[in-house]
C-alpha cells in the first residue's frame, strides 16, 4: 500500500526497538551504582537513568522504602496519575498502565491561569490545587516545576487527602533541590508519611518522571 | 467564581514564573562554560541547560557556525518543525513561534508502524520517512531516538531535500553518541552541509530539543 522507499543503511547501528531496550538496560546495569537502591526499586532506577542518559544518577535518587509497593498497588487498582506537565503525561506509555488509568494534567485549565494570578504563583503550582478531587490515592508525577511540588506539600500540610505515591522529579536551578527535600522530611516535620521517589539537586525532568511511572506500571521491563 | 483556597505558604521559595526564569538564567550564566560557544549560540545553550538542569552540558554541545541564523530565519519565514517524539512537540512553546509554525510528529501515523515492521527499524526512524513532503527548509528537532537521527542522515545521503536546520539531541545508551556524530561529519563525508546543534555522548532528550527550538524561535529570552 505504502510506496515509501527505505533509504540505504549507511551507518552501523542497532535498529530494532526491543534490541535497543535490552542493550540499553544491560549497559545501565553494568555501569550504574545500582547497589545503592533497594532490590525492588532497581528497575525504577534503571528506567529513570534510561530516560535521561545519565548513568551517574543513582547517588542522587531517594526512594521511600514503600514507594514501589505503594505505587504499583495503586496503579493496579486503577489510581489516577496526576502530572504537573503535559510532557510528563505524554511520556507515560499507555500500554504499560495496568488498569487503563486516567492520566490527568490541569496546566491548560483556565482556572489554573486565574488562580496563578490571584496567588502570585506559577500556573504549574496553581494547577496542583485542581488535583484535589482526584488526589486521594492517586499517583503523582512531577517532572517540571519545583513550585508544583512545593504547592503539593502545602496542600498536604493543609489537610488535603494524600496520594498513594509521589514521583517528585522537578528540574532546574531555582527550587528544584529544595523542593525535592520537602517530601523527604514531610513525615518527620508534619507526620504525613507518603511514599515517594525524588532526586537530590537540580536534575529531574519530564522524561525522568514518566520513566518512573512506566517502571512502576509493570514489573516486566 | 472559583472557590479554591490557597494553601498556606510553608516553604520559602520563588513562586513567580518570570522571576524563576530570570534567576535561573542568571544562575546558568554564572556557572556554565558559556565561553565555549559562539556569542550568537549562547542563549540556545542557556536554554538547553535550563530545560535539563545540567550546567555541565556546554563542553558536549556542538554548534554548526550557521545554526542560529539558519534556524531563526527558517522559523521566521514559517518553516515547519518536525519532531521525532510527541514529548518534543509538547515542549515547544507555541507563543514563542514567530510565524504560527506547524509542529509535526508522525510517530502515531499508522504508516510508521507498517514501515518499521517492513524495514526492521524503530517506529521513530520509520516516521522520519513520513517527513519527506515537509522536509525541505524545515527545522528538525530530534530529542528521543538515535535511530531517527541515523535515519534522517540516510534519507539525506539518499538525496532527500534538506532541512534548514537540525536539532539533534537523541538520548540514551545505544547509538545516541554515534548518531550525534553523523550530522557533524555529514558535510565532510557526503558534501551535505546542513546547520545543526547536537550533543556528544549519551545526554539529550525531549526537553533539551524543545528548549533549543524555544531559544531559536525568539531572540528575546
Amino acid at each position: 500500500m505504502t510506496q515509501i522507499e527505505q533509504p540505504v543503511r549507511h551507518f552501523d547501528y542497532i535498529a530494532r526497538g526491543p534490541d535497543i531496550y535490552v542493550e540499553s538496560f544491560a549497559t545501565i546495569r553494568r555501569e550504574a551504582q545500582l547497589d545503592l537502591v533497594s532490590p525492588d526499586a532497581e528497575k525504577v532506577a534503571v528506567r529513570m537513568i534510561h530516560g535521561t542518559g545519565q548513568v551517574d544518577l543513582v547517588p542522587d535518587l531517594v526512594f521511600h522504602p514503600s514507594l514501589v509497593g505503594a505505587a504499583r498497588t495503586a496503579l493496579m487498582t486503577g489510581a489516577d496519575i496526576l502530572c504537573d506537565a503535559h510532557m510528563v503525561a505524554m511520556g507515560i506509555t499507555a500500554g504499560r498502565l495496568p488498569a487503563g488509568n486516567d492520566v490527568r494534567c490541569f496546566l491548560r485549565d483556565e482556572r489554573a491561569v486565574d488562580l496563578a494570578q490571584q496567588w502570585g504563583t506559577t500556573r504549574s503550582a496553581a494547577a496542583v490545587s485542581l488535583w484535589e478531587p482526584h488526589l486521594d490515592g492517586a499517583v503523582v508525577a512531577i517532572g517540571n516545576a519545583p513550585t508544583a511540588l512545593f504547592h503539593l506539600m502545602e496542600l498536604l500540610t493543609a489537610g488535603a487527602a494524600g496520594p498513594a505515591a509521589i514521583i517528585g522529579c522537578p528540574v532546574g536551578f531555582i527550587g528544584a533541590g529544595e523542593s525535592t527535600h520537602a517530601p523527604i522530611t514531610l513525615a518527620v516535620d508534619h507526620g504525613i508519611d507518603i511514599p515517594f521517589v525524588t532526586v537530590r539537586g537540580r536534575r529531574g525532568g519530564s522524561a525522568m518522571a514518566s520513566s518512573a511511572v512506566n517502571a512502576l506500571a509493570q514489573e516486566q521491563e
